[in-house]
């Protein structure tokens, strides 16, 4: 793994992933359901070009009854519908320092698309998960190098976590067939975790009687203090808010201009530890908070809007953040730095949004 | 202007628009059509939020009879769809040195969609255009500051570009509606122009009497040789073939791997000058040239398939690129630095994917 870096500037490697791995657009944050080619994208090898035709999924290893299923067989079993929010595991990561060299994102990888499949809970219990399972392994079509070893995408759930009921085969998004970007034809949704969780481009499912220790799950996606902490596995997404960025922005430097007087400001917040109770507003760099007007949330899996009319007052600069706290008591850190973790994994430090009044 | 840069990192800028501005994934050159969520954006200011249904535009300046057009009443003419080539001027910047700080694109700023729309021409017959006027003026509802001027993106053609048949007022895109992010409810589309002149969210088409000075027409978007230069108008691309890299990538570097033997190479290539007559493929970083297969075109404005086996023979290291030459005799240049200008615009040097076979 790359040392992190200390460097304001960015190297050509984290340029390279920032092009191919779409960030929403903040402004995006002002619809319920995310228009597909706005939702984030994490992709880490080449997507992958599958013929959903002659596609098939097995169900195999430690089962009674090994599957082999088409996507119409997939496609003729109850249908559901969900809108879940997804983060990226990474986003924030731009915003750590020293700062770790992978996707440089700052608060852009997220999205909530309605997606459509058909629970995997009954698909197990027909292959008939055998006693010795403790895991089920998803494999994706997708292929590639990291950290010097060569491997599919791969990752496992715990017998528990794969029998959650929420959790998913999709091949639709936002009514439409799964685009290729977002895994066609088949993919994995766990809602409520980061998104590293929700395999696309499904190749094989299995039961397997030992812990999974893939590249993917037991050196990458989990927090770490140094290189020698094995660390602990990143699961649920943490509590976030994200504003819509106010006014108008520069090209190059993105900064914020607005006019003063009574200034509408709105986002989205999500926790995948449980419900989004609240979410504070502050415009001044977080050393005072008001809370702000919640919407009633889309579904359980989903995000909640929320919104504020911020009395912009005086010409000057001011720093817009935005605060969720959740059900369990969860909330935000006010810097980056009080979420460092070696991948700069979970970063969910306030937005800052610097905006000139005047 | 910013100065351009002899860094070969990147400043937080240029990755915040790196993460924004999203990159065509280039496996997605394996489609004819690219799917929604694939093409390229470049989206100067933010994404507008505009309710198709009280969306008027209106058609006025120099003309006998000034229209006010809904979505209905454009939606309502005759309607077309076709297949265009888009690429963004500022694709292949990141290539230069000293590098224009803006876009860091290298080679992804490419998508080819299928626009519904409804030819421009007739409306401006409609509205008469006067004998005076010179220019049709486009402006966007997407209004922000580049280079300390604040403004509504606007830009304009010539009365007889503007009057070319095949240039769209566009609401649909891949047989769906046009989403948020590529112009809805109603965008321009000029085919065989790099995609500035396309103008999304269009706010007004005005018939003027003087040739338009503004920012985005006067400043930007001029092949400049230094800062005093007018430089001249950036108009249709220049010839340009892309192809798929071969193998698998490593996550961090995109560094290709692939086995030894046969290997299939294919991609597109388009040029706005004329048909793309000749592609060849080298895997000696451009030392020798193999003529490539060249499919049917899937359209006069859109990007031909071209494919090829390559012998990659003994492991090693190479250096695979690829070349377009269209009717007119146009063809690439084997390095950014002979298309050299200010603003990074234009730079169609030959794509060069180093792989390591074995």
């Amino acid at each position: 793994m790359t040392e992190p870096t200390t460097s304001e500037e960015f190297g050509p490697e984290e340029v390279g992933l920032a092009l191919r791995n779409h960030g929403m657009h903040l402004e995006g944050l002002r619809y319920p359901v995310t228009p597909i080619g706005m939702h984030y994208l994490l992709i880490h090898f080449d997507v992958p070009l599958l013929d959903p035709a002659t596609y098939e999924l097995p169900i195999s290893g430690r089962v009674r009854n090994p599957l082999r299923l088409t996507l119409d067989d997939v496609k003729a079993r109850p249908a559901v519908t969900v809108p879940v929010a997804m983060e990226c595991s990474g986003n924030g990561r731009a915003h750590l320092s020293p700062r770790p060299v992978s996707a440089p994102w700052r608060e852009e990888a997220v999205g909530c698309a309605e997606w459509t499949g058909t629970p995997l809970r009954p698909i197990l219990e027909e292959a008939g998960v055998l006693d010795d399972a403790v895991e089920i392994l998803f494999s994706g079509h997708d292929r590639g190098i990291d950290d010097g070893v060569e491997h599919d995408y791969e990752r496992s759930l715990t017998l528990e976590e794969a029998m959650r009921e929420e959790v998913l085969l999709v091949w639709g998004m936002n009514g439409m067939a799964l685009p290729p970007q977002h895994g066609s034809p088949l993919r994995l949704i766990v809602p409520d975790w980061y998104g590293m969780a929700s395999v696309k481009w499904l190749k094989s499912i299995a039961a397997v009687s030992e812990p999974f220790t893939g590249i993917q799950q037991a050196a990458k996606y989990r927090y770490k203090s140094s290189a020698n902490d094995p660390g602990v596995p990143i699961t649920r997404k943490k509590p976030h808010a994200l504003m819509v960025p106010p006014g108008i922005p520069d090209y190059l430097s993105r900064k914020r201009y607005a006019p003063s007087g009574l200034v509408h400001v709105e986002g989205r917040a999500w926790s995948g530890f449980g419900p989004v109770e609240r979410v504070e507003f502050s415009a001044d760099g977080g050393r005072t908070w008001d809370d702000t007007k919640l919407d009633e949330p889309l579904g359980t899996h989903a995000w909640v809007r929320w919104s504020h009319e911020w009395d912009a007052g005086e010409p000057g600069e001011y720093e817009l953040c935005v605060r969720a706290t959740d059900a369990t008591g969860k909330t935000q850190p006010l810097n980056a730095s009080e979420a460092w973790n070696l991948g700069g994994y979970g970063v969910n430090a306030v937005q800052r949004v610097p905006v000139l009044v005047g």
